[in-house]
């Protein structure tokens, strides 16, 4: 479960391009997220060096590590099926190998064994996921079916929690903002514009809904001390989404649905009653969900700004409209059934590449939120 | 990963009849294992009362379940795809609360969490076993990939390991029963009939390395006192295998893939070279590899005679040829390749009903191991 895949640039990451995708195509052939997923890489590049930081400045091995437990648990929240998640929990564990090394000398964390959980919807390709598993794991490999708005593992049994560019995605569309008889319904837009009030407030409801049920299952499972690394899609503070290159990106999506309804292949109603259930918070109110929730202390807040890459050239553009349809397909499908999207995403194609559409045009940039939490 | 799928009747156990499959077939298709396992829920009928008494009788739960930790965790080796995996785990985790409440009242098991893990090869579909978790599970689920001859978890962190019909199946075929240069070449069969010695040394020589590796992961897992529930295909002690009724279909089995080669589908040597990786021991030769290991005790030993029972009338036969077809496919695919799996069991399920073989007559009873171990 990830966000919308986006090609993006990481400030101060030369080079660096980063995205992200939701309800990832399973298996591993041409249109999959497994083939699809190499500029995702990026976040996990750009957070690498925060991550090393805050466990060596946060994490206490010896309350999490007794003598009796040399367990270390690890878990990925909406990991989609690789190979992203395996370099993020290599990349804790090397961390936390460091930080043993560190406090006790080298031969500290020879007794420590590593088990990761790798979580994500129940529909996930978990197959692809486990078949990808590198070879020589330092660690014991499990997967976890179902929503991360839940319980999923015994109390105080985590030490470490992930979930990168998967928290952007509500448990579900806010029912009102498909009723066309509410004063909350989003009928020009498929996404959550931030210009709407009504919208706005209901989609910002549901995200806080969402969080609470999330760090209050967290809060559950993290053992005392833990950490919960945090890395989410935002946009800067006061700034509506539709500014930002991500919402110039979502109208252009938007427009390309509507060109189905021009064509006859849907309704305008079946259009309309399409929203992505996709919110993107302000580092502000992430932190003022975090503060009601109570059960963590914030270690360590950062915003990353992210430059979406204008890529409307092929052969550039053909990887980048792969990397769209690998993330949005299944919600396509999902709601206007498989003919549709395979037609969809044809003429998406096409008006991408014939319109040079370019989304970053006097458009603002988006934030990548990277938090480390604390449970109390 | 379970043993080749064979109608079976559990002697005593009126009405019931349990089989046991390999590899098996993944989705939810009308070939599938999901959908071709009903009579294997006979093994799990049979041993429920087996595995209830033994844990009443056996389990040390203030010694597995301290006040720092509240979380209970099963292991299922080999779980195939469901759902009779559901079926065990459910049975065991009845039987732990059962227990809780015998010793402490009927409050003591309110904060105990239950975890349990599947295991099976990567190859098999936990895609189809997750979508088919039963709702409103009353522990938390993973799936793990891996063979169990090799380690899967954590130090201690098993309470109850458990296995059902799947220790037969070997980590590989002896090489040197397929090596013509060999002594212990097994022209004659596809399996290990028990009458040519050095061909039984072999198998047998596997097994026990096999078992000896398999003993030493789980003494690492399991937790001090913790139980495993072990349950597999045998024979009587002194019986050869293809004395057995089991033995007899193996050879009917055996003689359709000779079918191949006459009809110059594959060669000879191809089916030469294709023996079945199991093994069937006694009771008395399991204990013996267990007592060498040395790290569990054994806390309770049952055979349970099998009966095989004849089917070659339609509609039952197409029921058993179906039920052969999910255990075994992946092994023929595998070695003569996809079409001529489709074509062998398409003659094979024409000359299972054609012949109306019986292989039942003047054949032994298979036997199913039962054993209660615990880590000392």
């Amino acid at each position: 479960m990830k966000c919308i895949s986006v090609k993006m640039e990481v400030a101060n990451e030369q080079t660096k391009t980063v995205s992200r995708s939701f309800t990832m195509k399973g298996g591993d052939g041409p249109l999959s997220y497994a083939r699809n997923s190499s500029l995702q890489k990026g976040v996990v590049d750009a957070t690498k060096e925060m991550i090393i930081q805050a466990i060596a400045n946060t994490l206490d091995i010896d309350k999490l590590c007794s003598e009796s437990s040399k367990t270390f648990q690890i878990a990925d929240f909406g990991c989609s099926i690789g190979p992203n998640t395996f370099y993020a929990m290599q990349n804790i564990i090397e961390s936390v190998e460091q930080k043993c090394h560190a406090k006790h000398g080298s031969s500290a964390s020879i007794d420590l064994e590593f088990q990761v959980f790798f979580n994500d919807h129940t529909s996930n390709d978990f197959n692809t996921l486990f078949s990808s598993l590198p070879p020589s794991l330092p660690y014991f490999a499990a997967g976890v079916p179902g929503s991360f708005y839940g319980r999923l593992f015994p109390k105080s049994s985590i030490q470490i929690g992930h979930s990168s560019s998967a928290l952007q995605w509500l448990s579900k569309v806010p029912e009102e903002v498909v009723d066309s008889s509410s004063p909350a319904w989003n009928k020009g837009s498929i996404y959550c514009t931030g210009t709407e009030k009504e919208v706005a407030k209901a989609f910002a409801a549901q995200f806080e809904n969402d969080m609470e049920t999330f760090l209050n299952a967290r809060a559950e499972e993290l053992a005392s001390g833990g950490l919960m690394v945090l890395v989410m899609g935002g946009i800067p503070d006061g700034i509506s989404l539709c500014q930002t290159s991500i919402g110039k990106f979502y109208d252009f999506f938007g427009s390309c649905l509507l060109n189905l309804a021009k064509k006859g292949l849907v309704t305008e109603e079946k259009v309309k009653s399409f929203n992505l259930p996709l919110y993107f918070p302000s580092t502000k109110e992430l932190k003022a969900i975090i503060g009601r929730n109570g059960d963590f202390s914030i270690e360590r807040s950062d915003e990353i700004i992210e430059k979406l890459k204008h890529v409307h050239a092929l052969p550039d553009a053909q990887i980048y409209i792969s990397q769209i349809r690998a993330g949005m397909e299944g919600l396509i499908k999902h709601h206007f059934g498989k003919e549709i999207a395979e037609e969809f995403f044809q003429s998406y194609a096409a008006k991408h590449v014939e319109t040079g559409f370019v989304f970053t045009d006097n458009a603002c940039d988006n934030t990548l939120i990277f938090m480390i939490l604390r449970r109390k």
